[in-house]
């Protein structure tokens, strides 16, 4: 099958644009552009901690082990060049399913002008596991980091937050498009996506800045899946067109408000960003982007992680899913 | 236990050298040597596969799981620059277990002074996988291919044949110093490095030159592993010091001769060369390298893959471990 699946990957896939050399070789051979910093990440999904393969479409499977890899590149206002995409199928899988994976990642890739470069496919006894590494490029110097936030800067945050678990972590759009705008006309000083939790990964990014967070908490736009999420819960929803997976992780948890779902739940794979005030207020008033800008909090001197509860500035617990990125 | 091996490997990897911005942030920021073309390789290990957990060490999984990428690097031709890696760890494994992983990827990195400048640790009711993506470069346009082999060129390999599985898969040395040497001095038509087995993947380096292989069968450097892989299943040598995984594999699998070893095992990582016949002539009289090289066959127009028997040519089965790479 992995043979099967190999010829049908070289033949499906796009002709090389911006690589010299793509699938089939021992390796890879791209051209940076000059002058350019490449930027690079990783990030591996699995099988009943990222997805549940007989709960969801194969193609959005692949599509979401390319995205939050695109979601990284984004945080650092990286442009996409390529993937490489490892694959661990069980060998029960049929061809067919891993081709529909293989066509999630593909369309995707297609969108965002990334080409999918080189690979690894291999069939085990265990289960499902995805590996991409993406690459992307910055002009030098250029590229956001999470250490970049400094006391009085402003905390402007896309989109809305909680109850990604519904469905969203699998049909989330990357914030390339997004990032490349601003980074481009703004400085940005820090950036960050979400994947593990707003208040986790503001704790985080406050952190790596060598200062504290203030979230203000009257302004964290709540996302329409967070107040399901809660009403679920509550029992005042129906969760019947929840996976099971989501409706047992949901009904086998501590009962949250749609604001601790939008504080918590992560995977929403929107973007942190740290702006000095007068920078947030032009964005706050021109809206540059497709998804809505807010602001959402402060940095400060003080390390850690508090609230802002109209007015009154209290410790906050950072909750979210802990494990190890990089 | 993420965030403590991530803690862990924080402290313990050694300062950036050549990236911008190493393990910590949503992603790496290297700086390409100018002018230089990046190659790029990926593979991925997982238990059962490749390596079994609880009969090896897991100093020499880590080692592995970067080796077979600096091997492709090596095919290649391409100096090393930095590699990512991702795994997914049993619930059950221990952080000291999951540390040792580290320090064999990690001593195998200095080694070659490739940085390890980012990942992905999880943890999972799977078992042990493991995908390093490696980044090299060379000077433009000189990366080997699988595909620049002539009909005329003499072919060349480093290094013996046959037997990886007794232990040498988890302890070959990827043939990086020998590729660059070769690649500053010689022109090297064509190149590929055997994971999959030297016939198997002989046959590929052919059908990507268009041309046919002869393989000189009594030319081929057979390892002392693959007398004694033989001799283990004809019950002349005890089998007491190998591996649970290799004793069961071999005492269950056809009765092969050294030089069917050799022909099929795999994991032998030596390098492959396609090369006109004056510059073989050159290298095999002046052996510049540490490891032999020796002229294992020709390339000739007709397509397929032969054997030369004393003289005699005949079609040869490509033999080995059938899988995708790329």
């Amino acid at each position: 099958m992995e043979r099967e699946l190999l010829d049908w990957l070289r033949a499906r896939l796009p002709k090389s644009r911006r690589t010299v050399l793509g699938v089939g070789d021992d390796a890879a051979i791209l051209r940076p552009t000059p002058s350019k910093e490449l930027i690079v990440t990783t990030d591996m999904l699995m099988e009943g901690v990222d997805f549940v393969l007989a709960e969801n479409e194969p193609e959005l499977i692949g599509r979401k082990a390319l995205a939050v890899n695109l979601s990284d590149l984004a945080a650092m206002a990286a442009e996409p060049v390529a993937a490489f995409a490892s694959v661990a199928l069980p060998n029960s899988m049929s061809v067919e399913t891993a081709q529909r994976i293989c066509e999630g990642m593909i369309a995707l890739a297609e969108e965002f002008n990334v080409e999918l470069a080189g690979g690894d496919t291999n069939t085990w006894s265990g289960q499902l596991c995805l590996s991409i590494t993406a690459l992307g490029e910055t002009p030098p110097g250029r590229a956001w980091r999470r250490s970049g936030a400094r006391p009085g800067d402003l905390l402007l945050a896309t989109g809305a937050f909680g109850g990604s678990l519904l469905a969203r972590h699998l049909h989330f759009i990357p914030r390339i498009r997004e990032a490349l705008l601003l980074a481009g006309d703004y400085d940005i000083h820090a950036a960050m996506d979400v994947s593990d939790g707003l208040s986790l990964d503001l704790s985080r990014l406050a952190r790596e800045s060598g200062c504290g967070a203030v979230l203000e908490l009257n302004a964290v736009p709540i996302h329409d899946d967070a107040y399901r999420a809660a009403r679920i819960q509550l029992g005042e929803e129906s969760s019947d067109s929840l996976s099971p997976t989501a409706k047992s992780v949901l009904l086998n948890s501590k009962n949250r408000t749609p604001l601790e779902h939008a504080l918590g739940d992560g995977e929403d794979f929107e973007l942190l960003l740290a702006v000095a005030p007068d920078v947030a207020e032009r964005l706050l008033v021109s809206q540059p982007l497709e998804v809505q800008l807010t602001r959402i909090g402060r940095f400060l001197e003080q390390p850690g992680l508090f609230a802002d509860l109209e007015g009154e500035i209290v410790p906050l617990e950072p909750r979210g899913y802990e494990h190890g990125g990089g």
